[in-house]
């Protein structure tokens, strides 16, 4: 089962990249995550996509074509998404070149600072969904709080209960691809 | 008063652009908008602010700074704001520079080929405002559905009612704009 | 597959209890939908819980634990879903009994006199069942705008596009609720 | 000033019943809060509105009437408001006795036993109150957290930094009436 990871924060000491370190060493046998890159992709121009698609957005729709599932990692700006996060919807939900995210499982999760643990932008996030054809999985999220205190110096998630959620959520979302298999 | 007016559709030939323009030819005595560009900042990175903001950042603050009020002109991606759009915020909402956006009356209006009208992508837009320090309007919106049958093949807004509720609109943010001086 | 149907609207010639009707028309072969009263629970208020649920509290319990899935025809009141169904959720999602409404599979559909055609109510509907723990049928939505036109005086749904959507979300209900056997 | 003030929760020992003893006690000089009744109020039906509002209903509207302002103290349940809440604001939104909510100020807060302190009900609330042409605070929000540790047996706000931000909300809802006089 091969899973597409996108990162909506892009600081090198990133919190959220560190959830993705440790949705790594945690995934489940038979899942391979890979990190699909946001952050050289154009700002989504419908003009640009005549004749076709430019290059760095075809090689990410090609990523996302390969993908059994989606994992998204996001931090909360402004009580939703990031900016470059929102734009790789908006390539992904486009043709030409077809939207291939539609029908593709997910899984959410994202680490702030604050008391939110981006929930508010989670709830975005799935309302995203809806329109490009995306499935999260419907009841299970993982919000890592006061991120400050549960990652430590080199970016490594040590809070036991996070990492018990992480590996939960990943489980489920193993069940929930093989759920939607053929689906659409 | 000094209106920045930021569009999040970047299509040469975009609604929202054309709905801009109409905005501008409506403008009520003493009002001026001028439109902000936001398609040459980079991607928000915690990481790009230090030691200061790059160059187009800067400009850009300084462009919002000199504001009375701002003005959101929105297509609709995935039932949200377009990427492009959300960036800039995620640039408005931050130090250093402090958030020139606190405080800072808005009006928001739309244009969507479908029925939508973007009324999905503003009560979006609206949440975002919450946490950045923005003050929409409270209750007036303008959607602009099924804009394909609005706009000439000029880009120019010809449907009358709709022209009437941008102006009224923006009548109203004259008003908001005064009863909010000096709030924040 | 017995499919629990809740009503948003209370008034007699209510446009979603006519899209009920419509849905029972046209109910796919071996799907059996079913009304639940949801008028006469009270407001929810914990202290009722104990010693145990009042009755019509449990006799609505009941009507939702022999579902195998969830019909929600809602109106929008003030860009939300109404009270009425609110309260329903709101005893949906609650323990003693426990929440039998869990891993649920559900279809969401309105009809509206304006152009909204319920958008907004169905995403926070959306919303709320993250938490309940109602699924959703992800990409698939029945918005009946400007009700007013295609409704009958009998209050039949007569535009033909709309019955087609709906016959279609019903069939999608149908293969989801059978992907989601034994998931919860 | 007048403030009417809702709340949501409707068990005896209520933390937002708790939150709104604490407002009355920390209420600002001139300012003068009331409690308004919801859980009388029938469920919003319109069939009920002729021949005119049921008594319930004239005396609830009545006491929005002479209000210069709203407080509103909500739980969050299922991601949203109570159901109980939300039908008061069905009739509040309703014509015939017209809305005699459009144009007044609000202010919103709300007590959780859990880390979301009813972030996301407020923000469910705010988008309500677009449409019923309420105008709360654009900035300023009180999300008591963990209400089980900052409320003594008594029902008593006694954590201290939520103390402060309630009366520092309550004050901005003073400033924010006057500026708001006359607007609608």
């Amino acid at each position: 089962m091969e899973v597409a990871a996108l990162v909506g924060s892009l600081r090198r000491q990133s919190y959220n990249r560190g959830l993705l370190r440790t949705a790594m060493l945690l995934q489940p046998e038979g899942m391979h995550i890979y990190e699909v890159q946001i952050d050289d992709l154009p700002f989504f121009n419908e003009d640009l996509e005549r004749p076709s698609d430019p290059p760095a957005v075809r090689a990410f729709k090609g990523e996302i074509d390969r993908a059994d599932a989606l994992l998204f990692l996001t931090p909360e700006y402004s009580y939703s998404i990031p900016g470059v996060l929102k734009n790789a919807l908006d390539w992904m939900s486009r043709p030409p070149g077809h939207s291939n995210a539609r029908g593709t499982p997910a899984a959410l999760m994202g680490a702030a600072i604050g008391r939110s643990g981006t929930m508010r932008a989670q709830l975005h996030l799935r309302q995203i969904c809806v329109q490009v054809g995306i499935a999260p999985t419907p009841d299970s999220e993982v919000f890592v709080t006061f991120a400050g205190d549960k990652f430590n110096a080199l970016g490594e998630l040590t809070d036991q209960t996070s990492r018990d959620l992480v590996r939960d959520l990943l489980e489920d979302l193993m069940d929930w691809t093989h759920r939607l298999r053929g689906w659409r």
